[in-house]
C-alpha cells in the first residue's frame, strides 16, 4: 500500500507493506486523517521524544532509524477482521477510534510507534473493541476531526471547572480552538482567547470565543482581567486578609500552543491564584520561574490525550453541528501532499489543519 | 536596640533605631525567632528575588543596598500601643502574629522588607488585628514554630485531599517535616518521607512519617509505590482504559526541598496522574521536562504561605501538644551567633531549626 512515512527525519511517500490485523483486530481503509501539531513537532524532536519516553516503562521509544507512519487523527471504513474479533461492523461502515492498538504486548499507540501504522497510509489496522461508528451523513473528513476535539474536551474536563472562572485560551491553533469549543459547551462566559494570527482569531471567534486578542496589541491577561472583575457580591464576600487583592475572578488559563518559553511568560502574566492548564505539547527542556508561580500559588494541570468516553462526545458534537470543527479545513492533500503540507502548516494565515485523504 | 542586620549580602550585629509604631500598630519585644530556610535563600538570592518582585506591583522589592531585619517566625511581648489601637492585650502579653503589617502604604512582609524589621532584633512592631495571644505554659521559642507549621498545613489544605491518596515528602527539613505534621493531622495514612539526613529522617518518623527512606539507598518513587497497592475493590472500580496502568492508589507528591533540578526528578519518578504539591521555596530559574508532565498528565500546585486561620490553627496544635514541634528545634542564639547560625544550617546533620533569642 501506499504511505507517507517519518523516514530519517523526512516524510517521503513510498510503498509499504499492507498491516495485518492481528487477534481482536480489523483491516480498515484510511478514508481521511488530519495532520496534528504533534506530528510537526515529532518530525522536529523524535530523538528527544524517545529520551523522555525512557521514564515511561510500558512505553516503547519510537526507533527513528526504521520508518514510521504517523497519524492518529482518522476515519476508516471496514475492509476485514482479524481472527478472535466479533465482527460488530459490517465491512464499508465508517468508522472512528481513539488511536491505541490492543496487541499482546500491550496497548501502542497508532501513529506515533513503529508497530501500529497511522492514518498516513491507505490502511490500517484498530482494536475492535475501540471502534466506534460514524453516524451518516456525517463527512469523513470532519469525523477525523473528533480526535484534536476530544483533546479539547478532555483539557476542559481535567480543569475541574467550578463555574466562577473566567477562561483565556492562549493560542488558536487547532488545540485552542478544541478548547474553545469545548468551553462553549461548558457554558462559561466570556471566553477570552489570544492569537497573532487574524485568521485564527477569527475561527477562535467562531468556535465561541467572546473575546479575542492579538498578543501583539494588547497584553492578553490585561484583557482577560478587564472581562474578569467580581461581582459587587463576590467583592464582599472576600475574607478580609484578601481585601488588598485585585477584585478578580478566578483565572483559568489554558496554554496551547506548546513552545518553550510560553509557560514562563503564563506564570508573569498570570494573576494570583490561577490554573494553568497546559494543553500544547511542548517538546523541548523548559525554563521557568518557580518563585513566580510560589508567591502567585499557580497550579498547572499538564493534560494529555483523552478517555474513550470524551472521544466518543466529541464524535457526537461533531455529528450533531453542535461544533463547527469542519471550519477548521483549510486543505486536504493526498499522500504526495503530505512532506508540503508540513511546510505550509508553519504559515497560521494559511493553514489550521489539513486533511489527508489517501485516495487522492 | 540591637539586631542581626542583613546588610551587603553579610549577616551582621549591630544597633540601629527601634521602630515607632503607627496608627494600628503595636511596638513589641522579640522573644524568640526562628531562621528559617527562606531566610538563608533570601542572603544569596536576594538580587533575583527583587527581580522576581518586579512583576507583582503590590509588593515593594526588597533594596538590598540598605539594610533589612530578616526573621518572620517571631513569639513576642506586647511593650506599647501605637496611635488608633484597641489595646486588645495588656503590656506584657506574649502574642503570635502572621508575619504582616499593615500600614498606610498597604501590607508589607515582616522580615523580608526593607521596611517592616523582622525578627532578627531587640524589638518590633505588629498590627494589633493580627495579633494572637501565646496561650499560658507554652514556651516562646516553641510558640515561634507557629509559622513554619502553618506552612505545612496550608500545602497540605492545598492539596485538597479526598482520602485516597498516598502522600510522599520529599525534604525532611522543617517544611517537610512541617508538612507531615499536617498530614498526620489529616488521618492520611501511610506518610512516606524521604530525606539523605538520618537525623532528619529520625525527626520525619517522630513528626508522623510512617515509611522513611533513605534516597540514597531507595528511590522515593519505588519506596511510594510498594506502599501505594490499591485495594482489590479499588482495582476492581478502575475503568477498562486504565487496566494496563499500575495498580496504584493516587500519589500526593510534596516537594519540600527548593532547589533547582528538584521538580525535573520529580517529574521524572512520579507515576501517572500524581499531584504535586511544591512547598520547597526555589529562588532559582529552573529546567523541566514538560513532555513527562504531559505524558503523565501531573499537576502542580505552588504554595506560599497560609491565611490568617491556618496561623492561629498551627498556634492551637502545638499548644494543645497535638504536634511536637519543639521536636525539630536544635539549638538556641543570641544575635551575635546569627551568622554563625547561618553557616551551621548548612549541615542537616546537626541543625533543623535554630532559634533566636535576643536577650541572649
Amino acid at each position: 500500500m501506499r504511505a507517507a512515512i517519518f523516514r530519517n527525519g523526512n516524510i517521503v511517500a513510498d510503498t509499504i507493506p499492507d498491516p495485518v490485523p492481528a487477534a481482536g483486530q480489523v483491516l480498515v481503509k484510511t478514508l481521511a486523517c488530519g495532520i496534528c501539531g504533534s506530528d510537526l513537532h515529532i518530525r522536529k524532536h523524535a530523538g528527544r521524544m524517545a529520551d523522555i519516553v525512557k521514564h515511561f516503562p510500558s512505553r516503547k521509544p519510537m526507533d527513528i532509524t526504521r520508518d514510521v507512519v504517523l497519524g492518529h487523527e482518522f476515519c476508516c471504513e471496514v475492509i476485514d477482521y482479524g481472527p478472535s474479533t466479533q465482527k460488530r461492523f459490517k465491512p464499508g461502515t465508517r468508522v472512528c477510534s481513539i488511536p491505541v492498538l490492543l496487541g499482546a504486548n500491550g496497548p501502542q499507540g497508532i501513529g506515533i510507534s513503529n508497530d501500529a501504522t497511522g492514518g498516513y497510509a491507505e490502511r490500517m489496522v484498530l482494536s475492535e473493541p475501540l471502534m466506534i461508528e460514524v453516524p451518516n451523513g456525517l463527512a469523513s473528513d470532519h469525523a477525523a476531526l473528533t480526535e484534536p476535539l476530544a483533546v479539547g474536551i478532555h483539557a476542559v474536563a481535567k480543569a475541574n471547572i467550578r463555574g466562577d472562572e473566567v477562561p483565556l485560551v492562549i493560542g488558536c491553533g487547532p488545540v485552542g480552538l478544541a478548547v474553545i469549543a469545548a468551553l462553549k459547551m461548558k457554558g462559561l462566559h466570556p471566553i477570552v482567547a489570544s492569537d497573532y494570527s487574524p485568521a485564527r482569531r477569527d475561527l477562535a471567534a467562531k468556535m465561541g470565543a467572546d473575546i479575542v486578542v492579538d498578543p501583539a496589541k494588547t497584553q492578553p491577561f490585561t484583557a482577560w482581567a478587564q472581562h474578569a472583575e467580581m461581582t459587587p457580591e463576590q467583592k464582599a464576600a472576600r475574607p478580609p486578609f484578601q481585601a488588598f487583592l485585585p477584585p478578580l475572578k478566578p483565572a483559568l488559563i489554558f496554554e496551547c500552543v506548546g513552545v518553550p518559553g510560553l509557560l514562563q511568560q503564563v506564570f508573569e502574566g498570570a494573576p494570583r491564584d490561577a490554573r494553568v492548564v497546559v494543553v500544547g505539547v511542548c517538546m523541548e527542556n523548559d525554563r521557568s520561574e518557580p518563585l513566580l508561580g510560589i508567591l502567585k500559588e499557580l497550579s498547572v494541570q499538564f493534560v494529555y490525550a483523552y478517555t474513550p468516553d470524551e472521544y466518543a462526545y466529541a464524535l457526537r458534537l461533531i455529528a450533531e453541528g453542535e461544533v463547527d470543527a469542519a471550519a477548521m479545513v483549510t486543505a486536504t492533500v493526498g499522500l504526495d501532499g503530505v512532506a508540503q503540507a508540513f511546510t505550509d502548516l508553519a504559515n497560521p494565515e494559511r493553514h489550521t489543519k489539513i486533511i489527508i485523504d489517501p485516495s487522492r
